[in-house]
């Protein structure tokens, strides 16, 4: 039975949820450990994200019983709050450039919640970051851990994940950061460049590495069960990303196969390889190495310099200035979210 | 209906082939249309890619009547041919580096066809272009088309597409060229560059980049049937790519939002885009601009020096020289196979 | 983008919901209709069903906005009350016959909410009816309406439909009955039989007749998207169903062809057959005839005779006696469930 | 992975065939059992059955290596001959009553070929008996094993499965004998109802009883993967089939929850019922007892009597006179079909 996961909500509506389906049963719910990744995506307050900042405790609706999950359908909510919906009245027809404004309107036939971004909403993300966090509970009863840190925001660039930082202690110290990369020297100037950003009345672009260690060989399939694809598909289900490699990714185009093959020998019984450029997968199929991708998250699209759109209501050229609260660069809550759909795809995979 | 396509079929084994589902009734297969497309992929005896020369002649099984598609399923076949099975019986038990073929073995407990890459082999794309050419077919009756270009190989960079090239005729003329490059200049130097490699026992890896024009305006949705998520995932099946990016891609990790985001104004009554970072998908659902998307593709995983590897008999350290005649980049051949993957994709998101 | 429905929760959980998929933007919420259609559902307390009973108000999550759909995912929750689980720790680990606790407690390795049934509870079908009712709100733009009448309650028959009861004003009338039968003569003598299966501490089964009115021509598929394997997947999907059939169903087994096959004619300018034998269906694809079929429904499993089982904790022979609250027959609110799995079926072959 | 199959072809097209994904590795081709498999399906000339005699050899394209299956896709396809197109073009345009002639026509736009049901043809049903076969081979080696007999034609009626026809020995002597019941005085009789039938110019229906024996406990879901659900939708797309039940089925309405409700006890350490009437399933998932569903087939729509119909070129009310080869009774072949469906639901729900 293969899992699958569900997002719902508007970000101005109710509440925001998830059900996950077909999940294993008798995974302990570690609520401390849900709580630790809840935490890890909220907003801090701290110049780097939005203010708008939430409680988002998830309520277990079902699927858990006893502290375990039963493996029927886990559906979780979380109520909407702080919402101020009066930002949005001013601009709702005013479609925000580089968001799913337009989009959203002739897909849904104009009847979508156009507040906050409605169903678009990177609120989204909260309850797909509790279905994550389960998922990783569930991984871990396997020796499988997922981890990821911000690689890249403008051109500061942190070192990549490297033998050492591939090690479930080190997924766990990154967790432990309110700014997830493993230089924190890097970190401090990637920082400046999002209070900059914020100064400038723009925002910035980055990307998140992931790697999921302790993966078995043998998962996956060439065609329509992909792992690369299967965690491409989910991992393009967060807003803001525009791109995903796998291993050494685009890097590929520039290299020969002689320097870039993973040659592979035989170690305490495994195989591996002597390198890992291919980022644990070959022909769509796990090789039991770490699963190391990068996912590319563009600059938040609300800005607050005036910008040409389209309004809605009459069909006409406009001009748009977006007020409200808005994070200058998601990258420093995006880690534990991409973390998430890798976590979600990877268990996936394995059902 | 949704539409669903499979690729069957095993390098040396009978016959290669591909079913299609739901796909519309009533569409006229252009066979010369379809043959034009199958000798694109094919290769040239150039020596930018294998001497093996196939046929590749398509059977109609199923599917078409009186020279049009049913909408039942479709069924076409390509016998194998001109294979020497005997290049691969030496070395059947060595698992080829940056290849499937241990990671298959797993996957399949050791029963899949080792000879020439099975099932992985890059021979299965041939179905695949024969697929992608009848869902070209259909798009073109809704006046959709799909074309692709070698962006890179190596350090070698063609230009992207512009709004000039980003046309019928100018897909047209791309289709026509023997390697697919919109500046020839530019293509001479990869050539040069593959036939270096070549020369040099290794092999190159390179972009293709893919456009599609003509799209309705509101296809996708933004979690499940995201139609970045959908084409990513069908792009993965392909072998050897290794990474995909829309629009700007992984340029947007060093961009700022104001440099970056799609102002847009009407045009002839149509919403458009000043600018086209986002490649025509925002939320996961097209804004009718041009789909725009890169691809990587590694070296060639075949090579002709010699590699450290492990014996899947006995589960020994080894070494391989591989034999057998194999691409130094697909570069060259790849262009098709992408634009095939698209239309089939885009396809599916209209169904 | 295909509709999909998944319902999740527990009958002693924290709450019951859905989350539908796809559902067409702008469908109008008719909150007295959905209420009209929650009540139908309900125990009456009036000795033909459970004793329990509940407010069963949904509480609309998401995918609603300014009274419409907005067709994003659509999440509406049931808040559990009036559970006394006491009722069932004394039974806890002996496992009801005809019941689902053994399979649910191997399926889910013991992990499952065993409290009235958990996740396998009649209380699931709360919110399929919800969805329902939202679906049949959207077929009615479509002019596809849907009604159902039990058609059999032990040996006790009502008539089937004929072309007056499959009618939208017939189908009304039906819906606003407490006992929905075409002929209340024959109503009440079911009601007679149910009164006496309650007093003999048993329960009995019945038939429960759907039809679907307006429905185009040419949906559906002879394979995989079978109309009528869509539509019987789905009624499976509601407990105690046993067995669907369409049209003439298991009396096509002692018919000859020269007496059941449907003649055809041009009526008004549409093809109608004189009579409609294969129940609207040919091929897996609609005729535009109505859809017609009949679901058998099994007699309560839950009894208060004492019955022979075996206890899970110790896994021995025991015996048990059912306390609690139990409907002797379900028949009396099954009839607006079968339609409500119809009529997402419907709409789920139309999207 | 979940197995998935797909048929395809049409009657007088080039070639049926089909696709199997998701098989286990290493299952041994046998093809002395496929090939009896595939004789069981064919007309034998004996006056109950259509003349048209193929010899319905199956040729494998992929999936398969060395005698065992691969796991990647296995598709075969079976070259169509002895086709008497002629028969069809004098009728081609009137629609033929209870066929999927109109409902084809209507679905598939007129594109689809007409000629001897074109793909609605029950020679579909040749490559899914293949396909069963294979499934048949896999489930072998789990100690599961299926088979069928007829249990009625007209009003004549075989035996149902006892303790004593539910093993792998009776299942076997079933598939030797040409006309598959358990009492073969019962199938003299039928014989004659389908010979009379024929002197009549009609066609006659009949029931297929079918088990699974050896299936494990603990396979299927209430919801979504519904076990019963699973069955149903495969079996529906077998043409003729208008209805399934599982257990006593439709038995179950006039029955009382004290007569039929399956006790249990300890056997051997197993958890096993004193009855069955449940077939096998509760809530969907599967309780260990044989699985024993029945199916009705409708009478073969094509008699030799003259049918009102409707011409489809010209709109217009006409009258029909098939002529051509046909069955008057498909039950004498249909148990393969049905146990080929039902092996495969099986192997699905396990995958």
């Amino acid at each position: 039975m293969k899992l699958e996961y569900t997002v719902f909500g508007e970000s101005h509506g109710p509440a925001v949820g998830v059900v996950v389906e077909n999940l294993p049963s008798g995974i302990p719910i570690d609520e401390s450990f849900i709580s630790r990744e809840m935490n890890r995506r909220r907003a801090k307050g701290d110049g780097l994200s939005t203010p708008r900042i939430e409680a988002d405790v998830p309520q277990i609706l079902s699927g858990v019983f006893e502290g375990k999950t039963t493996g029927t359908p886990l559906c979780a909510v979380i109520q909407n709050g702080n919402t101020r919906s009066g930002d949005y009245d001013r601009t709702k027809n005013l479609a925000r450039p580089s968001h799913a404004d337009f989009t959203g309107f002739v897909r849904y036939k104009g009847c979508n919640d156009y507040r906050g971004g409605g169903h678009f909403s990177g609120r989204l993300t909260a309850p797909l970051v509790f279905a994550g966090a389960v998922a990783k509970l569930a991984l871990r009863e396997k020796g499988i851990f997922v981890g990821a840190h911000i690689l890249q925001v403008g051109t500061e660039k942190d070192q990549p994940f490297t033998a050492d930082s591939l090690a479930e202690s080190a997924f766990e110290a990154l967790a432990q950061k309110d700014f997830t990369v493993l230089d924190d020297n890097v970190g401090e100037r990637m920082k400046a460049i999002i209070q900059e950003a914020r100064m400038n009345l723009t925002s910035v672009g980055g990307i998140i590495q992931c790697a999921v260690i302790g993966m078995p060989c043998g998962v996956g399939s060439p065609d329509k069960d992909n792992l690369e694809g299967m965690i491409a598909r989910n991992i393009f289900r967060v807003p803001a990303v525009k791109g995903i490699e796998f291993g050494l990714g685009f890097g590929f185009a520039s290299a020969y196969g002689h320097e870039v093959n993973d040659e592979m020998r035989m170690e305490n019984g495994e195989v591996v390889t002597a390198t890992n450029h291919n980022g644990g997968i070959l022909g769509g199929i796990s090789n039991g190495m770490p699963i190391v991708f990068q996912t590319v998250i563009k600059p938040t699209a609300s800005i607050s310099r005036e910008q040409k759109t389209v309004n809605l209501a009459d069909m006409q050229d406009d001009t748009l200035v977006i007020k409200g609260r808005h994070d200058p660069c998601i990258l420093s809550r995006a880690s534990v979210v991409i973390e998430s759909a890798a976590a979600l795809s990877v268990l996936e995979a394995l059902s």
